[in-house]
């Protein structure tokens, strides 16, 4: 078997900011050699998470405001209060989302659907740089 | 090493349908040499999921009902704004839940519980033909 | 390409226990001559799931309280009538938070943030002996 490995690097806003990880994972897909496995997403952290979306306009402003009304941002957590820290709720939603994603890799193609993205949601209270790990097996 | 690819296609009822992804799993490891390894489940599309649960009614009509409650149908939701669509809901449901889970094989059986399947969750608000990629990595 | 499996069997207090997998993945490591690949930790069961979070006194208060919150214990469960049972919020949370999480190995380590625990949640109402397998690809 073979195991192509690479990192993406991204910024992002935080505060629930949502970067389509396309461009990046196509970058990735040129540069390896192999064509039918799978790609493991993985995002490095515990204030942020990987998922599938359609990435437009509506759907991203939808998916932030569903975690902030399911998860609030202001509210009495143990983690800030014993922490002094402030992005507990950023902590809840990482977990419950969740840290990765796996997608097959067929003909050369991740097979996501024509509406369908490997998003990086970055939950936490500040700006981030990250780390998202991308390996292909195959 | 050696990747098995399969394509399950199946027919929904949308708006909420939960299907039991047994038959079809299993029918893709009996043409599957492949002993020991993973098998990732993915399902193409936005509005649709992948998990596992117990499949019994009661477990599939409390999952439907939490999900309405957690994510309702109805409301003001800028993805049916500004695309004069209907199915926001179900783009929220499908991001959360996740369109993937993988599972180990071993001695050519997936390590599931006795009352554990894995499922497919199709939010969508109309029927729809859905394609379910099981790659088996061995 | 190269499979190594292990199994790790645990004891939970249920109720929303939340146990720190990293001393067992540590030990699976330790013993596997794969440097390089994907870890697939799952959960056998349809009431208790794996994730990834700060593993933290703070973090696990809150996300027991979330859990509690989105999805009560107490409610009005097809699963607990139709089955004369009383976990029926187990199961929700459990496909809600999902079985399985794949992290990259690389170098021999998994590329978790320094902050950053793969977690076994335990939503049953009871202790539990649990079984998390994990595989090895590489």
């Amino acid at each position: 078997m073979a195991v192509h490995t690479a990192l993406l690097r991204l910024r992002t806003q935080g505060d629930g900011d949502i970067v389509d990880l396309s461009p990046g994972l196509a970058g990735v897909l040129r540069t390896c050699e192999l064509r039918r496995g799978v790609v493991c997403v993985f995002v490095e952290g515990s204030t942020a998470a990987v998922t599938t979306m359609e990435y437009e306009p509506g759907g991203v402003e939808d998916l932030r405001a569903a975690l902030e009304r399911l998860v609030p941002a202001a509210g009495a957590y143990a983690h800030n209060r014993l922490n002094a820290d402030d992005n507990a709720h950023a902590h809840l939603r990482a977990a419950l989302v969740g840290p990765s994603v796996s997608v097959p890799l067929v003909e050369g193609h991740l097979v996501l659907g024509t509406w369908q993205q490997v998003v990086l949601l970055d939950f936490d209270t500040r700006p981030r740089e990250r780390r998202v790990h991308v390996q292909v097996l195959g």
